[in-house]
């Protein structure tokens, strides 16, 4: 469907800051189809680099924290300083069922309406690693277009978040008045990767509730680490309120305060090269185990063994050492 | 420390029942170590095949749901029945911070203490499939340890609860009396793998809010997949206490009226062969990866495609394909 030289013609209208071509770029990342994966690794070798990159900022929220009404009144803040804004999510359901129930757009009405935001629910991928890596050529795409500031938001405890923060500059935790049971248990991993806590609701009845919490996790941060190349005080908990912008403002000005630190002190860079260095190796994993699959009779080898360990004939583990020696890679 | 006779007899120990000897086998496998991994891999095949396996529960639960005292009250009820019961984790936070904060012998101290229960923090893990994988393996070993019931719980939403029900014949969910925002939202997937949603709470002020919350789950998984194996009204919701008690043996009645459905129509079976093949695919999966860094002109290879791509002259999906040839894998 598309030659070589369309696709490095779109790379140049997707720099150009046309969004038909953005919206178009994007599918073709999105597409499984192995011809169109071809021409998107093209397309992304063919973008322009920026100057200035933008900022990318990761977001994570459970639902009902309020998330969507941050977003929407975060990103209106930005446009209405004159700044292009991309929002992308990393939704771990859209790996499962195909897509989440509430579109991305309804959530945010205004926001999408805005001719300087631009809004992509999470791709659909058999697998969470596969919404992730898309996610990421989004980011690349939507950098190449202009956009200032490129939000990523996810969702949830886990995987999710640490897929997140491996693909953007500072990461922002947002989150409810509530107990401090949260505090004690599986929160502890994202409380590590969080740079800015947000505690939303902090307006009428919540208002003491939501002071409480941020003193609880105010208190934790403390205890956690801090990057000697950080601004004092990071990481950091701020009240918010996204229904009446309340501190949305602060927010926004402790994130520029952040980013511009660790752009000086080198840090950005580091990091950026570091992630980049970490999505080849992911490729690589991913490409390994194409390889096989796409040869007849090591696919053969593999179905026999997998049969094998089905019928509980042979152990998973030393099953695949064998197909392993078949491979003919070095041991 | 360990040579392959004594891996051969500490299999036959661990049938046995010996409990020193299961430890020392999970300590094993949970080792890092490549001599250990053999011997893991030699002893997970020694293990003799049980006639009547183990039923395996996956359990999800967010912080706050009480699912420890679930547990416990669930756990010390089987034991009362004369049935040995393992409680194993699968804690996506201990991927990254190498262990939950909270120690699970002390969330459930008197089941820890009941000669008839054993149970084992999640491993800790540079990622979340490696902490996976070693719970599958550590389950393995309980089963040939003649436990009756083993139980994998794990938190949050998202990729752990997949990974769990990959490894378990049936899935349970543990939710609080709540707003019905959730049900809206990314708990989607995890909706689609529970069999059984238990809802936690129902009782004093609590217990209208949480009958409020169970016919809004009652009506959600109505409209959501029946699969025609399953006894009619699976998947199913329930009230209980696990504080009081109540509800908890309906619980465990319902979920062997499912397993033995399941088991006598084949599903169960067909189940377990899958997840060994996903096992053994898994296993590839990662054998693939291992075997490139181990060969030195590979690694260096890597080592300088990384580098471009850290750098930004070389593009990830280009530079992985680059390195992929020079595996001589067929493409």
């Amino acid at each position: 469907m598309m030659a070589q030289t369309d696709v490095t013609d779109l790379a140049r209208r997707v720099a150009g800051g046309d969004r038909r071509a953005l919206a178009r770029a994007i599918t073709l990342v999105e597409s499984r189809r192995a011809d169109h994966r071809a021409r998107a690794e093209h397309l992304l070798g063919a973008l322009p680099k920026r100057d200035a990159p933008a900022l990318r900022i990761g977001l994570s929220g459970t639902p009902g924290v309020g998330k969507s009404t941050f977003i929407e009144r975060f990103g209106l803040m930005l446009t209405g300083q004159g700044l292009r804004v991309a929002v992308l999510a990393v939704d771990p359901s859209s790996a499962r069922s195909g897509g989440s129930i509430l579109g991305d757009k309804t959530r945010m009405e205004q926001l999408s309406r805005d001719p300087d935001a631009y809004i992509r629910p999470s791709p659909s991928q058999t697998e969470l690693g596969g919404v992730a890596r898309r996610t990421r050529e989004v980011a690349t795409l939507c950098e190449a277009a202009g956009f200032d500031v490129i939000l990523i938001e996810t969702v949830g405890v886990g995987q999710s978040e640490t897929l997140v923060a491996g693909m953007t500059d500072l990461f922002v935790l947002l989150i409810a008045p509530a107990g401090g049971d949260e505090l004690q248990g599986v929160k502890r991993g994202i409380m590590e990767i969080a740079d800015l806590v947000l505690v939303n609701k902090a307006d009428g009845d919540l208002k003491p509730a939501a002071l409480r919490t941020l003193a609880d996790y105010a208190g934790a941060l403390r205890l956690l680490r801090h990057r000697p190349e950080d601004p004092e005080g990071f990481p950091m908990a701020l009240p918010v309120s996204a229904v009446t912008g309340d501190g949305v403002d602060r927010a926004w000005d402790l994130i520029q305060t952040l980013a511009a630190a660790r752009r000086s002190s080198g840090h950005l860079a580091r990091r950026r090269a570091d992630q980049a260095r970490a999505w080849f190796e992911d490729e690589v994993r991913r490409g390994l185990l194409a390889r096989l699959s796409d040869d007849a009779s090591l696919r053969a080898r593999m179905r026999q063994l997998g049969d094998a360990v089905a019928d509980g004939q042979r152990q998973p583990g030393e099953a695949a050492a064998d197909l392993l020696r078949a491979t003919g890679l070095p041991s």
